[in-house]
Order: structure tokens, then C-alpha cells, then sequence
């Protein structure tokens, strides 16, 4: 088997996070995962939501855009067209979900944090990467926040990192680029902690139906792949 | 282990599905799970979007709304607040991918059919209730068409079904209502043919991450609730 | 003469009014009237509009909307387009209108009242039907809100039922149902209360201009009319 | 009794119509009914809505707006606010069928001339002014149709014009202002034919609901208002 | 050299400023330069937008439109589209400003004065054309305030007045109507204060790029022209 | 005189335009000046809005965007408020104008370019910033297309970049950054061509109007700050 990007299929692509990129974010990270490429930044504001104020805890919640000229042909700007599309919505959503999972929103305080994962630049997985380039943000803005005294303990719990694996001529592959996506049988996409819980899992299948031996192989797949991600996240973050 | 709700750990809600409840739709089903009912109506149009003209396959897409009172207390009228949220739009995308899954599309034609999901009352489980209506809706429509000589065979590959299960205090229940699923510390809708394969798996820690272990109880429990879930199916189209 | 439907001149169609059909409003009706069917529910909240706050008095404001498969060929979901017709508002103005009518909003104390009139299946008449099944379902609601001790005496000071009747090949008729209603020459909704009393009168000419006289032969028949829905709504109510 | 006006209880107000005042249209007429004044302008395209292409008939609609301080207190503009009320969707839905009413769609051939009733000045009866003003500017753009050749006869087989009445302090009277229709009981308009024939009758109590009788003498008020109007119409338009 | 309008290259078209034509406005102004007409109404509040609360101070803003018919061919009514096009805000935000650069907001105290300027016939010049009238109105309702004792002295520390001159087959002209703007080369918004200040510059090349001597050339006639105009606001304020 | 940033009067910020950064578009630059950052792209399309169609000539627009962590506070995301400000607005007009200014759109054929400017970092002059980076990735996507024998020769006739300046303190000062643009007295942004002649000159007074003299003196600072902007572009794109 050969996959298209001639990965052996246990491999992610290169990875790299860069942290502190945003001049003005309390909080920022940029991710690559091969040619895919997503600027998070992770903003403070000393409130919350109304559905939440006076409860004595905060809020973690995220926004995903995708720049026009992203992706192979130029797709409508979605400020331009007045909303944005259910893909948009659905990503952002599981992105906050993602964070929040790992987050004491207790030890925050009346505070929230919006993480911004914008993709510069997309070939396939820009959820996963944003998942896993926003908890570098998130973890540094926490930190900015103990240095300025408005928390008095990190409120992250634990690490969250992201990765999609599919079944691509019969085989399981790890992170999935765009052309192997588009021809992958089944599509997966795993978000997991650092002591290897599950926080979501997404299974969907592309053609056939997928068994649950398929289901765990790639979950197997994810479990590897996410190992070396949190080991990035530590090496982002400068915690040894 | 008392669940809420009463029901043995294994146990559906009361289930029916009602054929033919619309006086103009070419397929429809009303489905009740529990308190939970959604109105289903398949509405088949000679034409298909855009991006597949010309190209001799069908399409099966779906639209998911909730009754402004459907719930404990009133919602906005998501046409007066002049935009679908988040959540509608990823239940329609979900609904759309399940029945999809299950469909010939090259064998439709160039037609495309609508699924209207109209939650009436809803406790819980709306999206997994939309789905299993919908495939009868589906099945009526196209049996329909095929009556009406614009479809030579059923494009109907198997059957298709969701249910929700999640850990209510650290046991796998099946078909969650509202008060369990606001309780439930992970929540997860399987999607299933009627060969038992699996279509979309969406698991999510509400509180604590999940096992492994925890996510192939749930899955066994989907397994032998989808199951009766489709002999109801076969039951409401007359298929013996 | 033989109107489309077979009915004599001066006849309504099948009429039921089914009250508490919502596991969660506070009052609810399903109302019949042939084919036509209305899912009507009124929802109390303890506020007023902005434009009300302060001066010791309630609200009762109504919203429509009509299932995508309630008509013959499936219509535009509104939330998915963005924005409710012109139709609909002018109809969700009209039920509000008509519902204040006969109520004491002094009597209300700050609170409002949402009649949500949802069509399932469409046939002629909706706006009317929704006027008739929506005084039920507020009816309810008022004496749910005497029963907490939230309202001290009823505030509804009469009845209010409404009816659709037009001139068909020179023949005036009660009750138009759609096939009816598409060829009618003119076409008049009148809303009555208990006492008989005029609370909307809209009289439109499809085609020809209408008389005097043409109208007052309408007003006649839709006194008969309501008279039989006020009736019903009685029975409905249990009010004897 | 004394009306707030000082008016007769069968008098109109000061009315003026002067015709062609807009430099681009192809029919234009400034109507003032007292204080109220409105701009209508008849704007000609020579093609019709998509739902009456190849069907050799023509098209004519409405389109109404005020001013933001056309009224007491400044009002949002509703192209800022981004959607037009149910309020003004109601009126032009009103001005269009009232015109069409008297329009041979026929003897128009595949056109559209659509009115624009922009309100200036406004105090009391906008709707009924704008539907007086706008038969003058269609009848000046079908004469300029006409004249260019591109109609053979003249399309309007009637003048139509519309007048308020109401109830004020128990006594009918005719066009109400702003100061009158605020305190009317019962407020209804009336839209009628140069043969007398009614077009559209729209009655409403404001607080107590009105009888049969009541119903006639505004009836036989606006005939008597209209009459008046119709000549002016006549004037304006140089018809002798 | 003949321009199209055939006046002399400095010569204004027919200016009137008719002060005072809104029956409600606080202060108001048509203004009319040839075949341009705008309606400018001034609108008093006695409140500031939230980012200007409690700073002691007033705000000016402006909103400006166009009436559909305002042009040759029909444009789309803005309410109805559901937005305002980029030309119309950029148009009310120069307004704004250019109102702001001569206004005292401290004077004010906390009040906002709303200017809208719907412009009623097009004909080139329509954004100056506003910002001219626009004073007038402004200063009239600052006069009001004053009468009525909300403001102590004129928060207006001077005029100003707007014109565009351009480039005509190498000419530079003063005063561009719809048909001379359509084919200059080079076409200039002048803002200027009654002391000669320079509030606004506004340049854009149409075809070839412009010179610093063309710049400064388009500059004198607007001085000139601009000279005229704030004659004329002082005859229509009655300022001597 | 000490400007905050503690440059010379005359001295830009500095400045590199990184030229094809990104993976799809046909052209790019990445330009940054100080921590002003913005990313253009250029997108080709094989046709032109319906405005053109069959006319044989081509066309060129801009799309602008921040993204919302851009700026030193978190802005909305415009995607997600449903519409993009005026001044998002007034920008992308002033670049698309700025570079049609300088393209040949008949020799372009029926041909579309977009070119999106993202801010990723803002520190003042943004979109001066966007139309000297645009045009580096405008001429590079030219490039493309002559490469590709969609073109038979560079449509760009000349350069075209722009610079912003202010008054300062009462000192013409070259190239603001935000915290000497918020204080400025005046600010003007030039839009200049490699033949030194002027595009776009906006002048606006921010405080006290600004004289003739003034303007002369930005206009200078530009000359010379543009100069050097050139010089960049012609070696981004390798120009010599």
C-alpha cells in the first residue's frame, strides 16, 4: 500500500507549533501540520456570557475561519456572504467543547477566553490542528493571567490534542492530508488528553459502512499519533 | 442503579412510528420516542443542485427545525431570529450524511429529496428520532417514485437508524431522555445500518474523558437498540 | 351550484379542537378544520416588551409559521432563508390583534403571552384556524396562570373565532377550503367575538370589485359561522 | 362633537396631487392629504418576475417606505436595521393588489412597472395616500408606454383610490389624521373603484369591536371621500 | 472648452437651500444644486451611544440614502435588499465626519443629533450636496436646543460646505453634474470650513493619474465654489 | 519634535514583502511594515460579474479582512456578525479602484482577479499596507497567467503603492503606526504610481482643518515614502 503522501500510515505529517506569534494575544500559537497551517490566539476578557454571569466561573469558547484563498480554489469570504456555513459552525463548536473539557472553568473565575483559529493555509485537518494549536494558546494566555494576578492557579487540567485518521484502499492511515481525505472509505476524528481519555470521537463513512475492529484501529492509530502531539504542546510551552 | 427515567440500563423508550401522516408529502413518518415525536415528510423534486447537474445522480438532503414551544420553555423562532444556530444547522448536515449513506444515488436519477425533520415535542434523542423517521419517509418517498414509474428500483441499499447512549453514573444506558442526557457524564449517537455497520459514531465527554472500554459498552447497547429500531422500521413500511 | 368541496353554501368543514396536546406549553390546542391542521401553543413569560415595561400591563403577541410539506409542493423553509415573508408577519400581526382584542392586558399584570401558531398540513383558512385554536390554547394558558396565582381572575373578556368565506361562480360560501379558495372572485377573513361584535374585517377582491351587498351577504354567512367555532371552543374549554 | 381636527365629520383633508415631480420616472405624482405626504414613482422594466415568464402578461408591484423622520420621533432606518417591517410589508403587499386590481396584466405584455410610495411627510392614512398618489403615477407611465410605442392601449380599465374612516368618539368620520387615528375605536380602510366597487376592505377595532351598522357608515363615508379623490385623480392626469 | 452642462468651468449650477421643510425634524433643509435634490432632517436625541457614555460629551452622526427612482434606472431599495451598499456607508461616514470637524461635542452635553439625508433626484455631487444641507439643518436644531434650553451656547464653531470639481477633457471644472462626473478623468470631494480649513480630500484618478498642479488647481475652484455655498447656508439660516 | 515610534519625520517603518507565500493562489505577497502584517493573495477566475459579461475586457477586486486578535483588543469576527462594517468596506473599494488604476482590464480578456488582504497584525496603516502588497501578488498571479498562455502580455501598466502621513505635534510626519495615527491632527493616505502620479489622495482633518500648505507637505513625505515602497516591490518580484 501506498499511500499519497507516501507516509507509512502510522506517520503524522511535519508538525510544528510556534508559540507566541500575535503581538497583541495573550495567548497564540501557530500550527503546521504539513501544508496545512492555522493561526490560534487566545484572547481575555474580565467577563462572561449572560447565560453565565454571576455563577462565579468562566468561560472557554472558540471562532474558526477559513481565509479565502486557503484552499485550492478561492472559496466566498463569509463575512462577505453574511453568515457562516454549517461546516464553519459545526468546527467551532467542537473546538470549545474540545478546550472546555480540559478546563476548570471554576478556577477561572468570571473571565473568558475565546480561542481564534484561523487556517492560513488548508490541507485537510484544520479541525484537529485547531484543537491542538489552540490548547498552546489557551495554556499560554492561562499563564499570562496567573503573571498578572487575575488567577491564582492554572485552570487546565490537562492537555487536548487532536488528530483524523481514515481508512484509505483498505488500510488504516494516521492524519489524513486533503487528497487522501477526499478518497479516504471512512473518515475519523479523534480528540484526546493527555492521559489518553477520549474527549470526542467522530466517526463517519465516506462509502461503506465501518466495523467496530475498523473503528478501534484507527482509534489505535489516534492514540499513537496524539502521543507525539502532546509531547509538541510540552516543547511549545516550555514545560520540559 | 435507579436511571431517571426508570427504564432498565438496555431499555428503549416507548417507541411508534406512524407511515403516511402527511396529506401532501410523498413519504412521511411520524416517530415517537418517548415524549420525544418529530414529524418527518420526504418531498421529492425532479432536479438537482447545482454542483451535481449533469451527471445522472441524485440527491438526499435535510432541513431539521424544533417548534418554538417543543421544549420546557419557549425558544426563538429561529425564521424570526433569521438564521438557523449552530446546533440545527450540524443535526441537518448529520441527518443528510446518515441517509446518504444508505443510498444509490446514481440509481435516483437526476431528482433530489428533501427530508423535513420538525421536531413537535421534543425530551431528548431529537436527532438519532429524525434520523430512524426520516429513513421511513425516505423509503415511502422513493417507493412512491417507483409507482410512479420515475424509478426503475428501490436506491434504498439498508436500512438506517440512530440511537443515543450514554454513562449515567458510571453505567451504559440506551435512548437517552432530557433529564438523563443533561445528567450523563459522556453522550454518544450511533448511527447503524441494518447489517450492522456503522455510519457515524459521535461520542462526547460532558464531564470526565472516556475509555475505550466505556466507549465499546455504549456501542453494544446501540447495537441492541438499533436493532429493534429497525424492525419498527419494517413494521411501519410493510416489509414483514 | 356545487362549490368544489360538495358542501352546502353555508356549511364549515370538519371542525375539532384538541386541547392540550403539548407536553410543555402552558396551553395548547390542535386545531382541524378539513385539512387544515394548526399546532397552536401559548407560552407565559414573565416580562413585558421593552415598549411596555413599567406601566403595570401584560402582552399577547402571536408568531406563525407553516411546516415546509404543509402545502402541496414544499415551500422555502423561512429559518433557512433567512427571513420570515411578508405573509407571514402581516398573518402573525393579524392573530395578535385579534387575540388582544378581547383580552384585559391591565388584568394580565407584566407578563406576556406567545401564541406560537405552527401550520402541519395546509388547506385553506390557516390564518383564521389559527385565530380560533389560539384562543383556546390562550384560554389555557390564563387559567394555568390563575391556578399558580400568578393572575388573580381571568382576563379574557370574550371569545374570538374567525372564519374565511368568498364568492364562488356568484355564490357566496363559508369556509373556503385551498381549491376553493384559489378560484374564489372575493375572498373576506372575519374575525367575531362571542357578542358578534367586528374585531378584523379584510375583504379582498381577486378578481371583479365586490359590492355592498356582496359583502354583507358575507358578514351573514360568517356569523353563522363562528357561532359554530365559539361553540367548540367552549366544549373544548369545558365551559359547558 | 368635535373631531381633533376641527374637521366635519365628512370632510377630507387639504388634498393635493401633482403629478410628473420626479425627473427620472417614467410616471410620478406627489400626494398630500394634509400634513401626509408621499412621493409616488412608476418605474417601467421591460421584462417580468420569474414566475410569469412566457406567459405574455405583464406585472405591477409596490414598494413603500418612510423617511426616518417623516414621522413625531426619528424612526430606524430600515435598510440600516437590514430588514423592512411586518408593518411595511403589509402596505406594499396592500398597494400592489389594490393597482392590479384595475390593471389589465393582459394588455401590458411582459412588463413590470413598479410603484415606490416613499413617505415624506407623514401624519395619518400613508397606506391610503400612497394607493391614491401611485394610480396617478401608473397612469402616467402607461401613457408613456404608449406614447413610446410599446403598449397599444391603455392597460388601467378603472381609477382606484383609498381613504381611511373610523370611529372617534362614537361618530364616524372621514381620513383620519394622526392625532384622530390614535384615538379612533375602530379604524378601517377602504379601497375603491371609480364604479363604486370595492377593491379592499380592511376594518380593525382598536378597542371595542364594531357592529354591522357601524361597518356601513364608514362605508358610505369613504364613498363619499373617494369620490372626491377619483376627481382629483382625474385632474392630475389631465382627463377632463 | 464645452462641458456638457455648457457653464463656464467655475460656475455652480442653481443652488437653493430651502431651510425648515420637515414638519417633525428639529431642524431641517432640501437642498437643491441643479437637478440634485436631498432632503436633510436633523434629528435631536437626549442620549449618546454606549461608547460615549458618561464622558460628558455629544455625538453627530449621519445616515444618508437614496430613493429607488432617485436615478436614471430604478436601483434596489436598500431596506428590501437587507443591507446598505459600501458606496452608501462610506458616504454617511464622510457626512459624519465632516459634520463632526466643526462641531463643539462638549457644548453638546450628552446628546446625539442624527442627520439623514435622503437624496429624492440624482444628478452628480449627491454626498456634497448632504454634507452642505446637512449643515443648515444641524445648525437649526442646535438653534432649537438653544430655544429650548437644553443647550447654553452653539456648539457649531463654523460652517461647512462641500463640493467636487474634476477634470474635463483636461479642464478642471467646478461642480460636476451626473453626466460631466460620468466622464471625467480625474473627480475631487472637497470639504472646506468657513474660514478655508480643509476638512476632507477626496481624489481619485478615474483613467490616467493626476498631477500635484491638478490636485492644486481642482483645489482653487473648490475654494471658490465652496465660498459661494456657505453665502448661501448663512441666507438660509438668516445669519446675514 | 520626537514621534512616539522615535523615527525621522521622513522614515518609513520597516518593511519586507515576502512574495508567493502561499500554497494555492496563483499570487501572493505576505507585506509587512512595522507590526502592520498583511497577507494578499491574488485568485484567478475565468470570467467576470455579470456587469461586464461580453464586453472582452477583465476585471479586478479586493476583498479586505482583520482578523479579529489583529488589533490590540479582540474585534468581532464579521463572519459571525453577518455583515462587514463601512469601513471594511471603504477600504476594499480603495484597493480594488487603487489597482484598476494601473491595469490594462481590455488586455486582461474575461478574466476575474481577486486579491484578499488579511491583516494578521495591525499597527496602523493597513490598508496602505494592502495595496502595496497587493499589487506585488497581483503581478505575480499576471505572471501566472502569461505562464500559462491565459495572456499574451502583462496587463499592469505601472506601479501603484501607497503611504500614509500625518501632522503630528504640528510636524508632517511619513508612514503612521497606531499610536502616532490616533493622535495625529491630520492624516492623509496617498496612493501613488511608479510615475509618481497620484491615484487616490484622502486628507481628512481629525481635529483642526488642515491648509493647502499641509497637504503639499504629506504629499512630499509620500513621494518619498512610496519611492521606497517601489523599489521593494520591483525586487519581490525579482524586477531588477
Amino acid at each position: 500500500m501506498n499511500r499519497p503522501s507516501g507516509r507509512a500510515p502510522d506517520l503524522l505529517r511535519t508538525v510544528s507549533l510556534e508559540p507566541g506569534v500575535s503581538r497583541h494575544a495573550e495567548g497564540s500559537c501557530l500550527i503546521r501540520m504539513g501544508d496545512t497551517e492555522v493561526l490560534c490566539t487566545a484572547s481575555v476578557e474580565g467577563r462572561v456570557p449572560p447565560f453565565l454571569r454571576g455563577q462565579g466561573q468562566g468561560w472557554v469558547t472558540a471562532e474558526y475561519g477559513m481565509l479565502p484563498r486557503a484552499t485550492h480554489t478561492r472559496g466566498d469570504r463569509e463575512a462577505a456572504r453574511g453568515k457562516q456555513s454549517g461546516r464553519t459552525q459545526e468546527i467551532q463548536r467542537l473546538i470549545g467543547r474540545s478546550l472546555r473539557a480540559v478546563t476548570d472553568l471554576k478556577a477561572m473565575g468570571e473571565m473568558t477566553i475565546t480561542l481564534d483559529c484561523d487556517v492560513l493555509s488548508a490541507d485537510g485537518g484544520t479541525r484537529c490542528a485547531s484543537i491542538t494549536g489552540a490548547w498552546v494558546a489557551l495554556h499560554l494566555a492561562f499563564r499570562h493571567c496567573m503573571k498578572m494576578n487575575v488567577m491564582a492557579s492554572m485552570p487546565l487540567r490537562d492537555h487536548v490534542a487532536a488528530v483524523s485518521c481514515g481508512i484509505w484502499q483498505g488500510v488504516p492511515v494516521l492524519d489524513l492530508d486533503y487528497a487522501e481525505d477526499s478518497k479516504a472509505q471512512t473518515d475519523a476524528n479523534f480528540v484526546m488528553t493527555g492521559n489518553g481519555g477520549l474527549v470526542e470521537v467522530q466517526g463517519t463513512a465516506e462509502g461503506e459502512p465501518f466495523s467496530e475492529a475498523e473503528l478501534l484501529a484507527l482509534l489505535k492509530l489516534a492514540r499513537h499519533g496524539t502521543a507525539e502531539l502532546l509531547r509538541r504542546q510540552r516543547t511549545a510551552c516550555g514545560l520540559g
